[in-house]
């Protein structure tokens, strides 16, 4: 198996774009994404999106070759992959694998996602569409609802207050303000996370994450034609990892473990010769702070149940023991579904590479990106490293 | 690169099935391709589909996971992959990637549709989506007018007529009368084709492929974990390519010429040492008759504008020098979208192995097997050889 390396990546801002279509911010991530690269040409587009089947506007499939023609790069091997909102997160595995087994030189993998409707009620839908069509949506809770009953368990089994959420959304939210790209720019102290808006009880509006429409792009090639003594340092993939569970949260045995990141992050741990006390910074999944939680246990930084502590100590802070949500997370950078897992493997990339800006941490040699799609359903663990 | 063999094959007959779900089909497919493969356990599920989200039951996203857990791989990787009707040849290639690089080693590749619908033009919005949504679909055209355009402009440049395309389909009808897991099981004959109802003009029923609901698995593993000896030939793959075009075909410079085939066959054939004149049967995307020809051409079998003439001298039958659709192709065994391009990478395997029953053909060495999504514009082309 090649070595594998980020040559480059590229970011739309996320926010409402009426004004540009997928095909549009797609190509406003490939760009510079190509550029930041320094290649003009790729072998293979892998498209990560969610839910542009679903739209109002009537759907639109084959987005590869849609995509790859309206970018300039007609001709070139395409194809969608969804896995819900851990869609960016598979489709980088897939070009990782392309490009390792030599099936092709260079991968451009781009997430795109634009979620803005009319009627907000055919985003609930399309959202809804993660979960058990059978068991789970056809009695009607939404996506935040069953995420509501995991963080009322969570709260009950463990005694922690809501407030003790806290430090995760006040921490991505701080780190959004600095982040260009980021959806929310404001930060929030404790007195408004405690009177936020309940959307879904326990959750809040500032435990939830965003929507929004945008796109990430990551170009990957063999580690081996970067040669030495480029101009920045060289970020492989180290580990990658995928795992599943069940669909339907009322189906698991220990509903308030994800079991699926933690077999991925162990497959992960175990690939790169690497434990949670090797990782510098670890963007998560924060769709809601519940699941900023459930992540930091599964990965091996908390014990079960102990997840909140990190946020209670300041670990989690850019200048704590283990950075998280470093560029806003999902909850402040925004949550552009399909797109989302791209944006951090690119936000950890920049993080390596020490180009994070305002938002760098230090030290930054070894970063984990965790993508989760569905409740918990399926998740991607993947550790890349600098050199 | 690591060598990569099928290891085993499972299929569900392609019918109207009111009575099972996706995940039904799915696991009628993936159990006796399991029990082909001799494995129990797999490390990826990699799941082809094209018309989950869209059904007019509400949609269901992440299937990968959703198809892992309620057959029993509850925990292993899975995703899936969307190229349109392209979608089974993409699905197989990201598998066949996965295993070569070495970050597994057992995939699993099924391929499931379900297009029975209470409401017809559900399923003919859905098939839309594989067409531009902005260009093409907007200003209403079915994707059979779409191909339909294709064809009167073929019969207006080259001069056939159109019953010079009826031994594509006689052909594909007399194999799919042997196969039992085809959805049509009634030979016809050239007066058949000549009264066969139009259905946009000049494409008639006997042009089209049915829709139909099924399931395909494929099961990948490395080549060299088979051993010698075993109780049937080894068949890997030599050639594996895919290639894209636009997805509008009036932005085509030649709309009669398959670009993304002739690129992707070209590909394919100098990976495996090998040209048409090699290849034992074809499996080609026969979605509609016009789309068989045109294959037949962008694989070099044929000059630009002679496809039907190898209908016409017989060389595409079974006793044939190029034997297509051997268990019915598109035309007769049936088209489940998303599910087709892992029907026909199992079908070659069984003729490749000589377990094709009646359907078999002789030589049986090399075979090819291609799947279109979109008018052409995502096209997968694989060679697979026994030894």
């Amino acid at each position: 198996m090649r070595e594998v390396a980020i040559l480059g990546v590229g970011l739309t801002p996320i926010d409402e774009h009426w004004d540009r279509s997928i095909i549009d911010l797609a190509g406003e991530a490939i760009r510079p994404a190509l550029e930041d690269a320094g290649v003009e040409r790729v072998d293979s587009l892998i498209v990560a999106n969610m839910l542009a089947a679903t739209g109002s506007d009537g759907g639109q499939l084959n987005l590869g070759a849609q995509i790859a023609d309206w970018r300039g790069l007609r001709g070139i091997e395409a194809y969608k992959v969804e896995a819900a909102c851990g869609s960016g997160g598979a489709a980088f595995r897939a070009g990782l694998a392309a490009v390792a087994s030599g099936q092709l030189d260079v991968a451009l993998v781009v997430g795109v996602e634009k979620m803005s409707e009319t009627e907000a009620s055919t985003t609930t839908a399309g959202l809804a569409t993660a979960a058990d069509a059978d068991y789970e949506s056809a009695h009607g809770p939404s996506f935040i609802a069953l995420n509501a009953l995991l963080m009322r368990r969570y709260l009950h089994v463990y005694g922690w207050r809501h407030e003790d959420f806290a430090p995760f959304s006040i921490n991505a939210h701080a780190n959004a303000a600095r982040n260009p790209m980021a959806r929310l720019h404001r930060s929030i102290t404790m007195e408004d996370y405690q009177r936020a808006r309940m959307i879904c009880d326990p959750i809040s509006l500032l435990d939830s994450s965003p929507i929004g429409d945008g796109a990430a792009a990551v170009v990957l090639g063999p580690a081996a034609a970067l040669g030495a003594g480029g101009r920045r340092k060289r970020v492989t993939v180290v580990g990658s990892a995928a795992a599943t569970d069940s669909l339907a949260i009322h189906d698991r045995k220990q509903p308030l473990r994800l079991a699926a990141a933690e077999r991925s992050c162990r497959r992960a741990y175990a690939q790169a010769g690497l434990g949670p006390q090797d990782i510098d910074l670890f963007e998560l999944h924060d769709a809601f702070s519940i699941m900023a939680a459930l992540s930091l246990e599964a990965g091996g930084f908390a014990e079960p149940g102990q997840g909140p502590r990190l946020g209670l100590d300041g670990a989690i802070l850019p200048t704590g023991r283990l950075p998280v949500a470093t560029h806003g997370g999902l909850k402040a950078r925004g949550h552009p579904v399909g797109a989302t897992g791209v944006y951090q493997i690119a936000e950890v990339a920049r993080q390596l590479w020490g180009e994070a800006g305002s938002n760098q941490v230090s030290p930054a040699r070894i970063g984990m990106a965790q993508n989760i799609g569905g409740s918990g359903a399926t998740i991607l663990t993947h550790i890349l490293r600098a050199s």
